[in-house]
This record gives C-alpha cells, structure tokens and sequence, in this order.
C-alpha cells in the first residue's frame, strides 16, 4: 500500500501475533498462523491485509470488504462477511494504531554525526544520536541518547534534550528543557521571547523573558508551531501533549497532561491547561485563564474566562454548545419571522 | 520604479509587442511603433509607461493620468485623457499582468550547485539546475530541470520535484511528489506527520501517517503554509492551485484545480475541494467535507457542512451571506427596540 | 531566579541607582545605597530582591511580600509592608522594565564570522557583527554595525540591516530595507511575493510583486510571522511596532509607529495604519481598510470596514463594544424567553 519510495513494511505477522500487539482477541475459529502482511482501509484491503472498523458510519463497507482480517467491536462482529477473521477490541481504533505501529515503526536513528553539522565544541551528543547535516549545536547544549537532529535544525545554548527525541528539519529550539521521547516538527519555534513590554509616552520597553521552556515526556510539536518561554517562571508542556501545527503558546502558559491542541490555535499568555483539555483548530484562549480538567474548547471558539473541568463551550465569546444551538436557532426564527412580515 | 537594488526591468517594448503579449487590441489611431520602458500606477506613469484601470472606482484617476499608454476595457475607452494610447481588452487585469511579466519576468535560474550545498551521493539534480549554500538533498531526491533550491532548503528523501520548480529558503519538503512550474516559499512544510492518533487509558498514541503529498503542476505555496501528506492515501493539491502564507492543510485533503487558499485559513483532515474553490483569510473548514466546484468560502468562516457547487457561504457555523446579513439586520434592530425601551 | 544555564544577572545594584535607571524617586527614608541583587515577583522575592506592583489585583500580595525593594505608584505607598524600601513612580511597571533591564541586559553582540557561514564575495557584514554557522548572506547585501545574523537565517540578495539588528535563526529576509536595533525572530519571513494574480480561463497568473519591505528603526517582529513585500509601492512597517508570532502582514501594508499586533493576527493588502493602532490575537482585517490612530481591535475580530482614530472594535463582523455587548445580550434574553415558553 505504501510507496517503498517513502516507507517500508515490516512484517508479515500472524494474526495471533497482531492480537497480541493490539491487545485483543482473536474471534471464534480463526486461524492465529494466518499471515498478514499490510494495513489497509476497509474498501481496498484484500487477501493478506488487516483493516480495522471504528466508525459504525462504515459498518457497510466493512460487511462488503474483502479484508483478510479487521479488528472490530465485538458488538459489530455478527456484521462481518464470510470468511473475514475477525480480531476483537472493545477499543478498535487504539488496537488498530498498534498494529499499523507494528507494520510502520517509526525508523531506528542510525548514530551518525554528519560532517556538515556545526556542534560546539563543548556541546554533548548522546550515544546513538544522529546529527543531519547543517544542523547547530549551540554551547553547551545535550542531547540524551538516540535522539535525532534534523537539517539545518539549531539548538540553541545550554538547550537539553531527553533520549529518543526527534527533532525536525530547520526547527529551532532555545531556552528549552526537553524529556524523553518528545518529537518536534519542522520549523517549529520553542523558547522565544515571550510577547512582554512596558509601552510608555516613548514607546514600547520590550522586558526581559528569563523564564524556560519545560516539555516533558512523549510530547508532540507540531510543524512552525511556536511555543514561547516564560517571562520569569516557566512555560511548562504536560507529558503526552500532542500539538498541531502552527499552534501558538504564549509566555508561562501550563499545560497539564495529554492536552490536544489543534492546528492554527492560540494560547495567551499565563494561562493554565489541567490534564487531558482539548482545544480545537483556530480557538483561542485569552491570558491568565483555567481550563479545568478534560475541558473542550470547540473550533474557532473565543475563550475569555474561566472553563470547569469537563466542560464544553463553543462560539465567541464561548459558551456551553447548548446555549449556543439555541441562540442560533433563535436568531434564525427572528429572520424567519422577519422574512415573513 | 522598481527598486533596482532588488529588480531589473526588461523592454523597451513597443505598444505592439505589448498589445500582442496582452492578447488586447491597439486602439484607433494608436502608434504600435511607441516604445514603452516600465509599468506604473495610474497616479505615477508619465510618458514612457504603460498603466492599467480595472476597477471602475479608478476611473477618474485614468481620467487625470499622464501616463503614455494604458490597458482598459473597450466601454472606458472614452474616458481616456487626449494622447492616452490605449489597449483594449476585455480582461484588462490579465492582460496587464501579462504586461508586467514581460518587464518583470521571474528570472531565469542559473545553473550551479553550491559547494555549500550538501546533496546526497544517490540524489539527482536535473539539467539547468541551482542549488544554493546550506540546502540539503536527501537520500533518492530528485530535482527535474531549470529547478531552484533556496538557501538552507531541506529536500527529504525519495522527494521528487519536476521541471522549473522554485524552493524557497529554508522550506522543508518530505514523503511529497511535486509537478512542473511549482513555487513553495520560505518556510512552507511539506509532507510531515498528520495529526492522527488513538486516544486511551495510556494516553495518545501516534498513528503512523503513510500516505504522500501530491502536488500537481503550476502550484503556489506561501511561506510558513504547512501541508500534511496523508494518513494512508495522499493529500492532493490540484494544478494551478494557488494557496498563500501560514495555511494550515490537513491529511487526506483533496484539492481540485484552480483554488485559492488565502493566508491563515485552515482545512481540516480528508475534506475535498472541487475546481476553483476560493477560501478566504483565516476560515475554517471542519474535516470529512464536500467543497462544490467554485464554492467560495467567506474570511474568517466556519465551515461544517459540504457546500454547493458555485455556493457563497460567511459567518460561523458558515451559511449563505443572505442570511448572515439578514441575521445580523435582525439582531441590530433588536438592540436598537431594546435601547429604545 | 533565572536559570544560569540560560541567563546571566548583572549587578548587584544600589537602590539610587535603580531608582535613576527607572526615572523613579526613593520612598521616604530609603537607604539609597542598599545593594539589589535581581528582580522577583512579589511572592517569590526575598531581601536581596526588588519586586513590582502594577496590577492593583496584586496589591495583598504586595503587602504580605518579603521583597526588600518594590516600585509602586505612589498611591499604594502605604500599603506597603514594614520594612519595605519603596521606589516611587507614577508608571511603575515602565520603571520595573527598566529595572529588568539593567538586571538582565541584552547580551552584547561578540564580533566574529563563522567559518560555517556562506557570505557573498560582495556581501558586506559591519563592524563588530557576528555571523552564526549555516548562515547565508547573498550578494549585495549588507549589515550595519553590531549586527547578530543567526544560525541558518538566510540574507537575500541586496537586503540592507541597520546597526544593532538581531536576526533570528532561520529567520529568512529578502527585498527589504531595515533600520536599526530591529529584532526579527526565528522563522520570520520578510518581503516574499505579495498574494497578487489574475484569474483568466486558463487559471491563476501571479503579477509580478515589484516592491520592498521598509521596515523602520527599533520594530520587534516574531517567530514565524511573514511580511509580503509590496506589490508596487512598498510594504511599511513604521519605528518601534512590536509584532507576535505567526502574524501575517500582507502586500503594501502600512503601519505607523508604535502599533501592537498580537500573535496570529493577520493584515490583508493595502490597509494603512496610523499610530499606535493595536490588533489583538486571531483579528483579521480585510484590506484596502485604514485603522485610524490609538484604534483598538479586538481578539478574533474581522474588520471589514475603515475605524477612526481612538475607537475600538470587536466581533465579526467588528463594531463598538458597547454595541457588540448589547447583541449579546439581546441574544441571549430572547433564548431565555423562549426556553421559557
């Protein structure tokens, strides 16, 4: 399915290996030596191809493909054609993200230093690291072991990284503390100044941003995503954050663990994430706020005050999406009305 | 005019070549044999330029102008000051650019690769080809001929590029197949990771993205746009389309020829766009949708439903500008009875 | 406070010595020659430290700070705990920034041309400015004095800088003029084509963008923000504005002094600013537009109409607050009325 010219299959596996991969089970009757050797979506799998069924918007496609095997709910599974083997989930999607892992791991860094990279001389790169050609290593900085450094990317001074960290071509990081496992994008920004002055009667008194960047673990930044550090405490990324591309965070914002950010959202300043917040694509969120936690912040919504932990509000000024249906309803009964005189 | 710090200008061209180059007629009694030497506003030419009126709110600008010669649709002709040779055409702004590509073309590319360069031992570099300090060819990249890749430029593996392509500074490109004549500016992502994952007790998990980014001929791509490849088929940006900065295109999008995407919109995962959709500032398309052939999507819209082809949509959630405009008659009167009260 | 593996403190400093560099008075009975050795918040300084209060919402934590040296209006004088040295202004957060200031400088610029940059034969770098690895001068260009180029930033052919301007890693510049002490941050993109075609039959055809950037003295420009050059006159961006990240700006803009525009913001072709107009985060205006002098526009608001000097605007489309906050309320009586039905 793939084009080799960009990624390589691995595999074959047996279902009964797949199973175990995605920490499922394995239906009534099927054959666990069974071979597998690609992913593939529901209307173009074939003979030796495991596709998955999470959607029940697909449960058509899923009873009319030709699918080797399809991890699926076991509620769905009396919908499966002949001869289908089925691998059985209560959580299909994560258990298929698993097994599509297994046949497309992320790439193994080959250690390698490029002679074309600019490393300080007392900077330190880990064992195993990879150093692509044209990347900066600035003073003093670390990378932990089989991280790998992208083209033209630029660590700036003093900048630490975990193991196992990924970062993109041309990024450019500085002021930043990175954990383990953490994938930047390309040309993502971290740890510029944050958007801090004093305006008076001559101007504008840019001040100094002495705080950081913190990124914990298993984090992900998305492509020209800019993450600015703080003004005098921290700006702090939760651990498992994931973040989309051309994301803006503001100085000394905190995000708790496993926040979605969508693409093109913003996030002023000093504003605080609890765990597990979602904020979709272009919202944004004004300064010193509270998401609490596992809030939904709805697509373009404008968020100017506090949101409790498990709420959901859209629109802007944001509010609860009940209130917000109803509102557009309204007004769309007084044009109605209107129309009608 | 232009500054020639930055630009040299071709010409002299007679009002002949001119009028040929412009597909446009001479006018009655217009000498073909004038030289022309620049273009220039309607406020600015004098007497060796030629200059241009398409909107009609310029008409007495046209009227006071001094400039030699002007390109202007047949029904204004008569509005033309005394000596004013005129070019008719019926599409007076096109013919006018095709005016000043002849005095401003893109200049050609000098062949040469930087040795500053550094160009994988497999990567091609096609005939006529620049490549310039610091940029970095990938493993199996291919460039066709007369291409351009600006300084610091990362070219990823396997990427292919076709003829008389121009890359600007510091772009980055991946897991993409790229067409003839396609400009990608500075700082443009190209092919990264979409933003797919599986969400469970553990956390977010990754899901590998293995799809490509194809872009078809005569594309433009502004600075800092980033454009996922797809999560197992492929993004697809259709010929001649022309998308400007900081957009935001996710996996799986399809567009048709000929759309415009204008700066800092965002179109979210697998929606597809039919010919010569036209999307305006910062407006969002939610994902899984249908964008008609010529559908035009209003600045700042939300867009959550497929929209017609040739259909106008504003606001957010987007709906016909008719009704927005009703509603908002309706919500300002409602204000205006509540002051009154 | 700040961390050392990023930042370095200057002083210690007396407080007559602060109190001249923040133009400020000494409290009655202050010992002027009391060493200050760094800035803290409130909450957090100790009695080395010198704190501010700006915000009356902080004013308990002003009095129960264990700061031994705050500026404060001096209204709140005797709010201030015993013990306290006070610093009197009538602008004490400007005086703070200048206190900042002095604590944490800018790092002066260490003269020197890496080996791994790629200069021009032509290029012209001034006296005692530093040019980081990877970075790309082309030819013509020049800078002024005690310039900072970064690592992998990219200086188009012909661009002329300032003195004291710092020019971001892998920020890229071309076709603009720069004044002096202007800081241009990481993944900036200055003075690329302005988003300027005609749409005919056969598609889409770019007009030739014959303009420059004019960016004037002490301009503060963000990560990632691009600035379309103009497309016949020039793109201006007038002393001292301060721009945010992912801003967009496009062809012919003109600002004057001293305007903010907060991240994420975009400007569309041709609208003029006068003085110290603020653009908040996510606003968009259209083009073709002028923003009077001191106008405010709101967060995420589309302005598709000219504002006079001094207004604000909010909302999309943008109108007077006070307005936009009668709709609302409008809005939400009528759905209170109707739940009650």
């Amino acid at each position: 399915m793939a084009d080799p010219r960009f990624f390589s299959v691995a595999g074959p596996f047996s279902l009964a290996a797949l199973a175990e991969v995605a920490d499922a089970e394995l239906g009534d009757g099927v054959d666990g030596a069974k071979q597998i050797v690609d992913i593939a979506p529901l209307d173009e799998a074939g003979g030796d191809h495991i596709s998955f069924l999470d959607n029940k918007r697909y449960t058509e496609a899923f009873e009319q493909s030709r699918a080797a095997a399809c991890i699926v709910h076991p509620d769905l599974a009396d919908r499966a054609p002949d001869g289908m083997a089925l691998v059985l989930s209560e959580q299909p999607y994560l258990g298929f993200a698993r097994i599509a892992r297994a046949f497309y791991p992320l790439p193994a860094v080959e250690a390698g230093v490029s002679p074309n990279a600019h490393i300080a001389e007392d900077a330190v790169v880990g064992e195993g690291s990879r150093v692509e050609a044209g990347a900066v290593l600035g003073p003093g900085c670390e990378t932990g072991k089989r991280c790998h450094i992208g083209a033209n990317a630029v660590i700036g001074a003093g900048v630490v990284l975990g193991d196992d960290c990924r970062i993109g071509a041309v990024a450019s990081l500085s002021h930043c503390l990175v954990g383990n496992r953490v994938m930047i994008y390309p040309g993502a920004r971290i740890g510029e100044d944050g958007f801090g002055f004093a305006s008076g009667a001559q101007g504008h008194l840019r001040i100094p941003q002495i705080g950081r960047v913190v990124i914990h673990d298993d984090v992900e930044i998305g492509a020209n995503t800019t993450i600015d550090r703080g003004s005098g405490s921290d700006t702090v990324i939760g651990a498992g954050c994931m973040i989309d591309n051309s994301v803006q965070i503001g100085h000394n914002v905190q995000m708790g663990r496993g926040c979605v950010i969508v693409a093109q959202a913003g996030i002023s300043g000093s504003t605080k994430l609890d765990d597990f917040v979602v904020v979709a694509g272009q919202a944004g969120l004004a300064g010193h706020l509270r998401m609490g936690k596992g809030a939904r912040i709805g697509a373009q919504s404008g968020v100017m005050r506090d949101v409790e932990a498990g709420a959901e509000v859209v629109g802007a000024p944001a509010i609860p999406p009940r209130q917000f249906f109803r509102q557009l309803t309204a007004l769309r009964r007084l044009t109605e009305k209107g129309a009608k005189k």
